[in-house]
């Protein structure tokens, strides 16, 4: 059987970020303890992984009554995790708003490699400041664009533009509601490239089943940072699949770096100690990436249908075609009063 | 955001054949009761779902001490799905060897819709008589190629001629053991298509994360016939997700004609009811797929390897190597030994 499927790309490198210790804590309420992180981290460290990224799910001082209160502090975290390794950089995360320049002085305190700075698809400028920080202080800084899914590859493209302007030595794309197929991730990364010189990143998730093949779409369009966790721990339907996506890069002929056996036994390590049970692709998962809205609205969309009787998946349709994102969570209620109104109860 | 694509495929019918009462067996040793055929032949049936294959995972005839005895005989299964449908055609499987001609009577005494009939990859003439003696009686017949990544594109596509000349209505490939890329299916199918002038068939496993992307490229490349179960429901890292497949299908242009809120409601029911829990890709999954063995090996490698002080993940890849099938669980301990020898154990 032919094993390579993707073209020109023998010995390329991808290099692979791994936000399990980060993006996993949405999945068990931002409660990891120091053993756990230790125990990824040093297995991680071992296998080669370059990138470990740890802290709370919303990243750099988003620890809050809010979104959840994690369990150890960005200090703790990040003490932990920079003792566990001694070869992977150690990776932080921060939304602007939650976080602040002090929370990254403070990441900066503890050695940090890499600081990312997220933000909504079309509000790059929210991290002008930030970027030109870190710029200033000589660390490396990326930038990713959150619900890609909700503007076009020439925005995309254009904003990326602009977070280079601003300092971010790499750029990427989240897939945030896991609403892309392979042909969008094309498209998106494509144009992306050809507007910027520095490395370029996509995270995926496995809302429609497609995170790895995503990822390779990703990878084959020029993207050379790619995201994974180990068995896609991860909000929801979970994020791509770190100790799948691995083995599939190298099938295909790139080069990753990582040791296999290694790997898997992180991805062991990972499903035994950090999580109740891998994540898998519920209903209300393919609802949503269908409707390309954010998973995390899961919990208050069933509340609040189940009171007003409706049904929803109605609700995450109609959220879909209203493009509500995170911090948008009154549309429910009114999504849920309209639809009772319009009679959508009468369906389930 | 573009939804279309695939080229060329506005309106054509996929047809969905669903084995998660048979392929599903395989999770649950043979296990599922009449409660549990009953609920979920009632949700596929109301959801639109062309074909519901029901049976002992290995098909008609099968069930034994060897391969696992049922929990209920193939006459009760066959009358209790038969009675739960009423727009859904009923599906048997049978392998020749484990079924005889005795039990397809026996499936048309239930007026059963459509039977499959599997061989190895490259064992095809034994599925001639049976064939031959289904056409005699006018019952619609389907032949399906096992571990189909053992042989090429070309040798498959004149297996499928030939089981076409038997008497075949519907030819297809399985991958059993979850090894295929996109880009492998393309061109498997693309032979196939171009050989015969009958429905062609792919059946998908999830061990690299791929089922979906793969089932896909299969219809892209001209399939016409899909499986797929709720929730994966199957052997290891599961087939490919029913409810994500047919949505997904639907997004790039393709028609299946089911309804998706009744489908997600039947997949719904399928994790309650049938299943312990869905499946998901553990990391002797992923080494199966990536050696392309049968996954059914599983338990007794990893038993051999824990007694003979060998990594199994070194005694999938030697399988894999040695192109060891179904029924040759002998070559396990002769592979554990000369690892053994080799001193594999050093390395885990």
């Amino acid at each position: 059987m032919s094993e390579a499927t993707s073209p020109d790309v023998a010995g390329k490198t991808i290099l692979i970020h791994d936000p399990s210790l980060r993006d996993g804590h949405h999945a068990v309420r931002h409660s990891l303890g120091a053993e756990q992180l230790r125990a990824y981290a040093l297995a991680a460290d071992a296998a080669g992984v370059p990138v470990v990224e740890v802290g709370h799910g919303n990243g750099l001082g988003a620890s809050s009554l809010q979104v959840g209160q994690a369990r150890l502090s960005d200090d703790e975290m990040l003490s932990i995790t920079r003792e566990a390794l001694t070869n992977s950089k150690l990776g932080v995360f921060m939304l602007p708003g939650w976080g602040t320049t002090k929370d990254i002085e403070r990441a900066i305190a503890h050695d940090v490699d890499l600081v990312r700075i997220g933000t909504h698809c079309t509000e790059s400028s929210l991290a002008e400041r930030h970027l030109g920080f870190l710029r200033e202080q000589g660390v490396e800084a990326h930038a990713v664009l959150m619900m890609s899914h909700m503007t076009s590859a020439e925005r995309l493209a254009e904003h990326c533009a602009r977070l280079v302007d601003y300092g971010a030595t790499g750029v990427g794309i989240m897939d945030s509601a896991g609403h892309y197929l392979p042909s969008d991730v094309t498209e998106r990364i494509t144009a992306m490239c050809a507007a910027v010189d520095v490395p370029v990143m996509f995270h995926g998730h496995n809302n429609l089943g497609m995170a790895v093949a995503n990822s390779i779409a990703a990878a084959d369009a020029g993207a050379s940072i790619l995201d994974a966790c180990a068995r896609g721990f991860g909000a929801g339907a979970g994020n791509t699949q770190l100790e799948v996506l691995v083995p599939v890069l190298e099938r295909v002929g790139y080069r990753t770096g990582i040791d296999l056996y290694r790997l898997l036994d992180a991805a062991d390590i990972a499903e035994r100690e950090l999580m109740p049970a891998p994540p898998t692709v519920d209903s209300i998962s393919i609802v949503s990436g269908l409707a390309g809205v954010f998973s995390g609205f899961k919990t208050r969309v069933l509340d609040i249908s189940a009171r007003e009787g409706v049904d929803p998946r109605d609700v995450f349709f109609e959220l879909g075609r209203r493009q509500a994102v995170a911090g948008q969570e009154d549309l429910i209620v009114d999504v849920a009063l309209a639809l009772r109104g319009a009679g959508s109860g009468d369906r389930s």
